[in-house]
């Protein structure tokens, strides 16, 4: 007896039966082979796309509250000026609020799975853990916050967390950040065998920083002196990564989130990203957070980082949809510690997305894989789910009114002058 | 007694009532104020945030029925090798189909107009028609098409086109178009009192042939020479336009439709907005055709040519929100031949969407017309009217799965080997 069996779907062009049990996929075969196989449920496919969901990989869940603040400003400005004194007012209470507005928006656009930075991890921790997605969650490391109690209140979680939630050691980046205090968590993440997750080249100013503070050629090298490039490293942003960076970070093994959107609102500059992947960089994409961006859709990240690569290495063809479609599913996945994640396989994670095939985007020519990244958006996201639980059907995910007016009370609070 | 009215609505941060009396607003007031007012029939929007909607101001409708087709390909060759061909394979009930999936894609992201450049126009007036929404439909020139008797047959209509509907002539290009053509049809735009439409300086490849072909520094230089830039014209593109170019195009009165998404996707280039908008352009912002964006949401293309616009001038405060806003809307309008429309206010033409307030994007901080385009999508798109019809509501379109299945049919025809 299956937990689960998806019937008539369309996978890659085929049409497929799939069946779960537990957490995994079971089986998937040819439509009509599973017919006659027991289920507690089934799910009629017809007019759904499978696809395996996204992985988002870099995010500052709880920033939903912060939606919107100055939208036309620069980073440095605009973190010193409206983030950082808004943030400094943040409680656990409003943190959970704002993770589960986040978490809602992904699964409303087919993620089940975030990367995080941020504050009061136990409540982001809390949030992922009730709404049922996958999450790594970064223990924050800045100069300006004089002690990490609450880091170790986290890593005291570290035993009791399910198999979908992890841990990371996360220095926020090499100017909030000093060079012993990078040294001393380059150390700590290799005692306890955790990966590390850090802002890196994100603007020109930060390199800058980099030559005249530290006397290094550019972020990227500064960090890998400091003990922070280690196999896993997910090194956000990336936008101003030389050739040299580029090869040392696939040297190092480590993963590059690209956050595009929020890299062009800031005017931050261009992930390289046919060069990197020329030089074996492990590439993967994340929203950042929604006061960046705006929008927590990674459907809409995808696009726009198939079309800054395009554009950015003055070739249409810089970037083919079968590396963008490998990049946001299964390298994503492997870059938060679900390896076995991100792909419709027998003995595979059972986490899967149904694509309402009955809507404009998939009524024209086109792949439908292709169509579902560069002309869907979220309302053709009908079904998601994550390591073998349905997490929202008919587009629907439990508790979303109770969600939206938490976050709503939270965000006043915090934005009130 | 009122033809409708809608209560209660979020406009611009106020609670309003609007009352429409046919194809107009009859009254925009505080809400309350029209609460015993008489209508044929009301509205409830409470829950809704109420916008002007957009007007795609650069389309090639019919091209849904190729989208995706050859997705990792630079304009010149996808243009020859896989789009020419097939398109002289259209007949106009293709067409007819591949324009309503257009209009029922634009119609579900809010859009109700749109400038097209495309084949056997009867049948997308027709279409146009048929749906509701506004159109300028562009009589087609290019040297390759040997008479353009359709064109004739085009023009017999316009006495008899409703005032939503309008004609343009409109050249294909300078690279697919003699000079001789090019002054003749800007002789018969002045004639006819029509508006002319082009592409114009989309890629370097364009500048090259400007000068290597016709001997002048640039496109919009040539164009200028051949009669094409005349007031209200509309350039769609002009990634290239020197600083020389933009002052010109802002001395002829002509609009730029800016299409970001389709830019990026053919590596093509990037509209110099801030530089544009500096010279006094009149910017506004439009999908290009399925096949080489591949969306037609102008949600996304919004968001997408303020991201551009930040990036490319290195400073996220090269566009601020209320100009990208006006670009979208009543300047689009107007561009289209709309100069009433495009606004919420006593005397305009009744266009306007209604937008879902209790979904994700408007659940945290920020302006909630920001919020509709930097961080939603069409899911929250709830009711679109234009000329005081509705044409949606509840998110359904009349007809949605003949539209869906009559455009599949057609496509399948097209991409047949």
């Amino acid at each position: 007896m299956f937990d689960l069996l998806l019937s008539n779907a369309l996978l890659k062009g085929r049409r497929v039966d799939v069946a779960i049990q537990g957490s995994t996929f079971a089986a998937v075969e040819p439509a009509g082979t599973l017919a006659q196989a027991e289920a507690r449920e089934r799910l009629d496919c017809s007019r759904f796309l499978l696809r395996a969901p996204f992985y988002n990989t870099h995010t500052h869940q709880a920033m939903t509250l912060l939606r919107g603040i100055d939208d036309d400003c620069a980073l440095m400005d605009w973190l010193t000026r409206e983030i950082w004194p808004r943030e400094a007012r943040l409680t656990p209470h409003a943190v959970y609020a704002g993770t589960r507005l986040a978490i809602l928006e992904g699964l409303k656009s087919g993620c089940v799975a975030f990367n995080d930075m941020y504050f009061h991890q136990p409540a982001v921790i809390r949030a992922a853990e009730e709404m049922g997605v996958r999450a790594r969650i970064g223990l924050m490391y800045m100069d300006q916050v004089s002690d990490h109690i609450e880091n170790d209140t986290t890593l005291a979680l570290r035993d009791a967390l399910p198999p979908t939630i992890g841990l990371s050691i996360a220095p926020h980046a090499l100017y909030t950040t000093s060079p012993e205090l990078l040294r001393r968590v380059a150390d700590q993440a290799e005692s306890l065998g955790l990966p590390l997750h850090i802002h890196a080249a994100e603007t020109a100013a930060e390199t800058a920083i980099a030559k005249e503070r530290f006397g290094f050629d550019s972020p990227i090298a500064y960090l890998d002196a400091c003990g922070i490039l280690r196999p896993g490293t997910i090194l956000a942003h990336c936008c101003h990564a030389t050739e040299a960076d580029l090869a040392l970070i696939a040297a190092r093994g480590c993963f590059v989130a690209h956050c595009p959107q929020s890299n062009q609102k800031l005017a931050s500059g261009v992930f390289p990203w046919a060069k990197a992947a020329a030089a074996g960089v492990r590439i993967t994409v994340g929203t950042d957070g929604a006061a960046s961006n705006n929008g927590l859709s990674m459907i809409a990240e995808a696009k726009a980082a198939a079309l800054s690569a395009k554009l950015g290495a003055g070739a249409p063809d810089a970037l083919r949809f079968a590396d963008l479609d490998r990049a946001v599913t299964e390298e994503a996945a492997a870059a938060l510690g679900f390896p076995n994640a991100g792909r419709i396989a027998p003995g595979a994670d059972a986490d899967f997305i149904l694509i309402d095939l009955e809507t404009p985007a998939f009524a024209g020519g086109g792949d439908p894989d292709a169509n579902f990244i560069y002309a869907a958006d979220s309302s053709c996201v009908d079904t998601v789910a994550c390591a073998g639980r349905l997490l929202m059907r008919a587009h629907q995910v439990p508790g979303e009114a109770d969600i939206l007016a938490a976050a709503r009370t939270a965000s006043a609070t915090l934005l009130a002058p």
